[in-house]
Parts: C-alpha cells; sequence; structure tokens
C-alpha cells in the first residue's frame, strides 16, 4: 500500500492463461514468429487465410501478397516509409474480428498485423495506469490484470482473440460500456505511425493532461485510416469485489423499458450490464443442443421460451452484502410490480457464466443457422425493438419461409443500458437471399436513419457501411473528416476505400 | 417511468435559481441584451472591462474594441464569417473565469461572448441526454437538473460563472472528474461554427455513434482555437440518492497516500471526491474571519492547524444506510490503524457544505493575501507534494519572507484521486515580486517536466502556459497540432497568440 511508484514489466501477455471461455476461436499462430508472411508456393496458398478473410466468411481479400508482422514501432514507421514512398496499399489489422469489413483487404493492399506488438510496457498498480503494446489481445490483458485487482474497462464477445489496438481503432463499445463508458474517456494515450512512418508519441500516463490539443482522440475509432496504432496507455477501473448476474423474463417490450429505469434506480452505481435477450435469440442458443445450454427460467421442460424477452442484469460493487441487498429489493419490487415475470439471480460463478453464455454465444449460434446479415444500431428505446417487429412482419408479409429447421430467423438482442440494439437476420447458406429479404434488409439502416438512430453503434463503418457516412453526418462535417485523411495521409495509403464513401 | 421520449423545454437556464454558494462574483449583465456592446464615449469606459479583464486581474486586454454577444448559432456563423473575411481576429469568450488568459484578447481582437446563448434545448429524463447553448452557467444548469433526478457531470469552484461551452472548450476537470471521468467521455455531441462561419453538426444525442471520426473530441479542450463551440450535448448521471462528506486530518503526505489507496478500497464506485488541502491553505481559509469558517478538527480553541494534511472525502450513492455503513468502516480502520489522526463526518448538507467550502474557497483566500502565481499540473502522488515542499524551502533558503501578516504564502491543495496539484505562491501586491520569488515560481513547471508531471492538468495553456507545449510534447505531434489549425483556421483569426507556441 501506498507504493505508487511507477513498476515495469515486460513479459508478454501471450503468456499469461487467459480465463473466461472465448466465444470465437483463435487464429492459427504457426507462423507468428516472421516478419513478411508470403505464400511460397502450392503448400502455402492456405498461409494468409487467417488474416484474408474473416471467422463470419462474409469478407475475403481478393489478392493480398503478403502480411507484414512488426515487433517494433520502429519496424512499423520502416515499413510504412517503405510503403509511402512506394505508393503501396496498406490495411492495418488486430485480431481480425471486425464485422464490417475494416480490417480485411478490398484489393492488393499488404496486411500490417499488430500481432507480434504484444508486449505489456508497464503499470502501475497504484493508479490502476496500464501501457501496452497495440496487439494484446483483450482477454489476455483482463487476465493479466486481475492479480492486481484491476480489469480492462471494455469486453466483447471476441475478446479471446481482438487485440486492444483493434479495439481503440474501432472505439470498441461492448459489455461494460455502461459502466466504465467510452474509450475516448479510458483511453489515457496513445503511440501512432502516420502514413509516412513518422511517429507520434502521445503516450501520456496522466489522468489529466490539457496542454496542447488532445490528438490522440481523432485516432479512437478511426478504423486505421489516419495512422497505425502501436501503444496504448488506458486508465484500468479496480476488479468489482463482489458481482452478481440476474435473469429476468418480461412479457412485453414496454415491460423491459420499465425495467431499465427500475434497475438504473435501484442499482444505480453498481449497475454494470443490462442486456436485451428476445425470445427468438434464446432458443436458438438453447436450441444447440452440443453447447448443453438451458433457459433457467423455462422450467424443465426444455421447451420453447416462456417470455418474449430476457433481461441479463449484471451488478459490479465494493461490497457483496450491500449489493446482494440492493438486487433483491430490485427483484422484489420488479416482481410484486409485475414487471417482470419471473427471475433467477446465478448462485455461483458457474451459474453466472452459463447466464453470460445465452447472451455472448448468440452471434455464434447465429453463423451456424446460416449467412447472417447483422446490424449493430443505436435507437431510442421508444424505437427500439420496433425495428426488430417490422423486420419480421415485413419478412412474413413478403412471403419468406420463418423460423427453425431452414427459415429465415430474425433476433434481436443488444446492450438496453446504451441504447445499442444487434439486430441479425440468417438466411440458409444453400441459396442465395431470396429478393425478398434482400429487399427488406436493405430497409433496415434507413429506417433506423428516419427513427434518428445511428447506422453503427459500436461496430463501425470499414465496407459495409461506408456509403451511409454522407447520409448520417452532414456536408461540412464529411469535408472536415476528408480534411483531416488528407492532412495525416496525402497520398491515401492506409485502408484505402473504406470508412470514407467514394464520392471523394 | 417508461417514457424515454425526448422532452423539448425552452426556458432560459438563466430563469432558474441557482443552488449553492458561488465562489466567484457574477459578471454584471446590465448590457445583456445587445449585439455588439461598445463603449461610446467617456461615461462607457468601463462597459467592457467584465469582459476585458479576468477576475484575478491578471490579465487585461490592452484595446478590445467591442465584445460581440449573438443569440443564435446563425449570428455566430455570420459575425465570423464577416471577420474572417476581413482578417479581424476574435475571441470567443464564455464565463471569463479562465485562469491563464485564454479568453482575454491580447492586442485588438473583438471578443465573442456567449454569454447570450443560455438555452436548454431538450433533456431526455429516461436516459439523461441534455443539449444546450454554449452560455449556459453551470452552476444554473446543475440546478435546473436537479427536479429531474439528474446533475451536471462537473462541477467546479467558478460554477457561478463559467460556462458550459467554455468548460468544453477548456476540456474542464474540476470535482467531479474522480466519478464521472473527463468531457471526452461525457460529451456526445458539438455544434461548432469554424473561423469561416461553416457550422459543423456534430450534435449527436446517442451514447454510442461509430459513423467516421469523432470530430467533435478535436474541439473539446482546444481552447477556442480551432471553432465556436455553440450547442453542447451531454449524457448527465442521476443524482446521488445519499451524499456523504468527510473531513480527516493527517501527520504525514505519507499517511495521505496510505488513505488514497484505503478510501478507494473502502468506498469503492460511491467515492465521488477526494480533495487535498494542507495546514497552509486551511489556516490561509479559516483566516478570513469575515468569512467565518471554523477547521472542525481544530477544537475549541480556533488556533492554528492541529494537522499537516486534510483530506476531504465524499461519497455518492444510491443508499443512504450502505453509503454510511462504508464510510464508517473506512474511517474505524483509519483511526484504528493510525492513518488518520482525526476525523469527522458531516451529520446534515449545512455541515457538508461548510467542510467543501474550507476547499473550495482557497482559491478565492490567496486571492485576498495577494498577487497569486498558480500552478496546476499533474504529479505522480510519489511526487505529489514534494513540490509544495520544495517550493517552500527555496523560497526559506533564498531569504524571502514567509507566513501571515504580509509575507509569502505557499499552499497547496487539489485532487488527489486524479493527482492533479494546485499550487499557489501568494506574493503581498504592495511591490513587484522580489527577484528570489520569481527564480523560484520559474522553476516550478521545469521541476514538473523532471517528475513527468503535466504542466497544465486542467487549467489549459491560454496564454500563460502555450510556450511549454514545445517543451512538453514533441516535434511530431506539435506539428499535426499546426497542421489541424491550419486546416480548420487558415488564417489564424481565432484566438491568435495563444495555445500554440510562437516560433511558428
Amino acid at each position: 500500500m501506498g507504493n505508487d511508484q511507477a513498476s515495469t514489466m515486460k513479459p508478454s501477455c501471450d503468456a499469461s492463461s487467459a480465463g473466461g471461455a472465448s466465444a470465437i476461436p483463435r487464429s492459427p499462430s504457426s507462423a507468428a514468429g516472421k516478419l513478411l508472411l508470403a505464400p511460397s508456393g502450392p503448400d502455402d496458398e492456405n498461409l494468409l487465410v487467417p488474416y484474408t478473410q474473416d471467422w463470419t466468411h462474409k469478407w475475403k481479400a481478393p489478392q493480398c501478397p503478403a502480411v507484414l508482422q512488426p515487433r517494433t514501432t520502429g519496424q512499423v514507421a520502416g515499413l510504412l516509409r517503405h510503403c509511402y514512398e512506394r505508393d503501396l496499399h496498406v490495411v492495418p489489422q488486430g485480431g481480425n474480428t471486425g464485422l464490417v469489413g475494416g480490417g480485411i483487404p478490398l484489393a492488393n493492399e499488404v496486411i500490417l498485423s499488430l500481432a507480434n506488438m504484444n508486449q505489456i510496457i508497464s503499470f502501475d498498480a497504484a493508479s490502476g495506469i496500464l501501457v501496452c503494446e497495440a496487439g494484446c489481445v483483450l482477454e489476455e490483458l483482463d487476465a493479466w490484470l486481475r492479480p492486481y485487482g484491476y480489469i480492462m474497462p471494455l469486453d466483447l464477445g471476441a475478446k479471446g482473440s481482438c487485440q486492444i489496438g483493434g479495439n481503440v481503432s474501432t472505439n470498441a463499445g461492448g459489455l461494460r460500456f455502461l459502466r466504465y463508458g467510452s474509450l475516448h474517456g479510458s483511453v489515457l494515450g496513445l503511440e501512432v505511425v502516420l502514413a509516412d512512418g513518422r511517429v507520434l508519441d502521445m503516450l501520456s500516463t496522466l489522468r489529466k493532461d490539457n496542454t496542447g490539443l488532445d490528438l490522440k482522440q481523432i485516432f479512437i475509432g478511426a478504423e486505421g485510416t489516419l495512422g497505425v496504432i502501436t501503444k496504448v496507455s488506458l486508465q484500468v477501473p479496480p476488479a468489482p469485489a463482489a458481482v452478481q448476474v440476474a435473469l429476468v423474463g418480461l412479457e412485453s417490450f414496454e415491460k423491459v423499458r420499465e425495467m431499465v429505469m427500475l434497475s438504473k434506480r435501484k442499482l444505480g452505481e453498481i449497475l454494470s450490464a443490462m442486456e436485451l435477450v428476445d425470445a427468438a435469440a434464446m432458443d436458438v442458443v438453447v436450441g444447440k443442443a452440443a453447447w448443453g445450454l438451458r433457459n433457467p427460467l423455462a422450467g424443465g421442460s426444455g421447451a420453447n421460451s416462456p417470455f418474449p424477452f430476457y433481461m441479463l442484469l449484471e451488478t459490479s460493487g465494493s461490497g457483496e452484502a450491500h449489493d446482494r441487498e440492493k438486487m433483491e429489493e430490485l427483484l422484489e419490487t420488479a416482481l410484486d410490480g409485475g414487471v417482470v415475470g419471473d427471475g433467477t439471480v446465478a448462485q455461483d460463478l458457474a451459474q453466472a457464466q452459463e447466464i453470460w453464455k445465452l447472451r455472448e454465444l448468440i452471434p455464434v449460434a447465429m453463423e451456424e443457422e446460416g449467412r447472417v446479415h447483422k446490424f449493430d444500431v443505436s435507437l431510442p428505446l421508444s424505437a427500439f425493438y420496433a425495428l426488430v417487429e417490422r423486420t419480421r412482419e415485413a419478412l412474413e408479409e413478403g412471403g419468406v419461409v420463418m423460423g427453425e429447421g431452414g427459415g429465415v430467423r430474425v433476433v434481436g438482442y443488444g446492450h438496453l443500458g446504451d441504447s445499442n440494439l444487434h439486430l441479425n437476420v440468417s438466411v440458409p447458406r444453400e441459396a442465395p437471399d431470396p429478393p425478398e429479404v434482400s429487399r427488406v434488409v436493405s430497409r433496415v439502416l434507413p429506417w433506423v436513419m428516419e427513427h434518428k438512430g445511428s447506422v453503427s453503434a459500436e461496430h463501425g463503418l470499414g465496407q459495409l457501411k461506408k456509403a451511409y457516412l454522407p447520409q448520417t453526418k452532414s456536408k461540412e462535417v464529411v469535408g472536415v473528416m476528408r480534411g483531416m485523411k488528407k492532412m495525416l495521409d496525402p497520398k491515401g495509403i492506409l485502408n484505402p476505400g473504406k470508412f470514407f464513401p467514394d464520392d471523394a
């Protein structure tokens, strides 16, 4: 206690064992040591696949010649300088877990993988300030911090593969956003290499520093179009002494909205997650027999979901008895008042993890159902679930075969506390999308814009949504964005054809 | 409950009554209604004084011809376009409470005051999202939000005069930073008028929106050099149901550091302020007989401070009984373990306000002592108070007359939880600074840089500290900052001669 000297450690965060189950398989790391990875013959043709395709098989680079895997900032700077002088295009890549094609080349760009820059540089256990390289895997950082009594300020389904540099580059949100807020608040500093190889050292370790423009902010969420993030300094929060997880079932979305308000009021500062799972999403996950998951509110039958809506509530606090009392009072009030129909609180860590899996494995389960149209939108709670209902209705009206056993499935889930909805529409892989499905999914984002939502709450723009930028931001704002790009990467070698719309 | 439709209200926030005492006198508002304020004769010579001088009398505009007071964004745009076309220089100004001369003209710039743009535009009581004009006064916004069960995410001594636009432009920190974090996290959107009159509408009301670069971030803390903030959208936190304030006395700074760790551990998520007041600061405030304040740990005598250090601890939580239990347990542990020598918890709001005044009135009390050299720095806790001790020692060694009754006074206070120290050195106004004082104060910021601190934790650069920018940030980083300025204000009409160092 009382020791706040910065303690410098140099273990690889690869070396620490990761805690908890990961929803997304790790990339193979057989060729991890090499600076340049390029196929040398027919035996090698799959060498680059973990980098040139994403795990959902939606995005695929047509002809990526090589993957660069630098180990130091100096190497990143040297490689970028080389590429810049020769007008070679570069796609920076973290854990390749993005969902909008932002990290996958469009043509013959080389991939600059940060995977080999995975060292923890320093951690100050008194202040909770972590400095590490961009390629550190999120889950491994979280596990590394736990013995010091700290956790990472963000958590997401891809935690077992995604890298902190990619998280920052995409301004990742995720499951702890409600409690610990945006990366714009918790990132204290960055080291960034610009397109021409200039290194911007903005790696502050101070909570407060008002000297000059806060330049690092512009790289948070820039999706690798303005520079390559090589190091990150983060304020990480203390690990909560007590965590509780509850699952409640609700009869309508109106009740869900009531429960959101009630939970905020009753749980206050210990509320750390408030997730929605609709009945269709619950059924898809519970339906994967091999996973052995059950809906704890379904009774012994294992039949279909007894409620149209579920909410997962998590508290993270410093006093177990106090936190339990608050949670019990919330559930009592909600049950007595008819806001929830049923509810259960996990009695141990294993039960808590089972409940979390019901939420976290939804995207993985949907991938097994077919090709998935994924929508990640912000919507006011008043319009939140109407989007899912309208999508379902429009498909039904169009005569599309819906439901289990080969039909199109529509599920809604997401972060209620942040008004962030994930709408997934799966279509069996055997055939191309029926025209009616294409028509309905093409109307989702326009509907979101009409209802004053965001067409990308947390996944970013990448390839998938870049065309929407001019529809959601004014001409003047997009003009200044282009000015920033022009200033920092005048030749446009970084992540070309992404993020900014084509009509330049 | 369950109503999260955006409710639009149009009251002036001037109309609501402000709660709590304000440390800094409000500007006179006799001429508030006029778009253009300019002296028309000798009777008018003091008309512009509230705008052309700051309250500490340190900064004074030599020949400001006029103050512009637009009421709408359109007027701001029109005025800036006019100035831009004619190369007229403009200083944007909020409540004129800054401490580094950032809002005071250097030569003949006109002042663009946002004081008349003081309307609340909308507030959504379900989500806690407030949209208002830049000229709304911080304390009035806070008072306006309270009936809805919300508070502002920041609080500072100047709250009675400072404006939210100025707060955002200077990335103000203050007393709630520990709990609610940086404005980079809580500002959801901004409307900004660029130097040439272009309006950037970035006024999002969504908690999450990853569509395009997060441009608004670059204007937070830019001190009016890149554009004029006209509207602000903010995520505001729920008002805590229970607030407790405690004051403890400690025998050494080593004990202070122990208490910081202990308080973080015991109070966890309800800890909302952790302020340092040293004995010299306590004595200056208690010594202002007219204020009638007493040190509650001094016994009946009213004599000088019995402890070398004090800490003010505040909790803000949702459960009064729980919070009281946590605070009591902390104080018991700290007293039993000899970490603190004595302590008291305010029994009601009046007592809590009395304790807060002991901290908040330090800068006002110091102004009465003389001309004040103010330092606002970030330092690791290991070096935190050493700066105050070294400054005192160096002055004593130099033979400077110290202490009450006409001597130089050196006080240290500030935000322990954020490692943010305020060091104040007051010199009697009767004569210019003795050379020894000048020598010692000139060494403060170099010492901070040697100890890896920030020369401006929260006050910004303005006129006072712009020369330090190239010493604290690399050539490449300052180069990109200049590039941003050049892109957004190519003629350099906004706040010229500030923020950026001269050697352009």
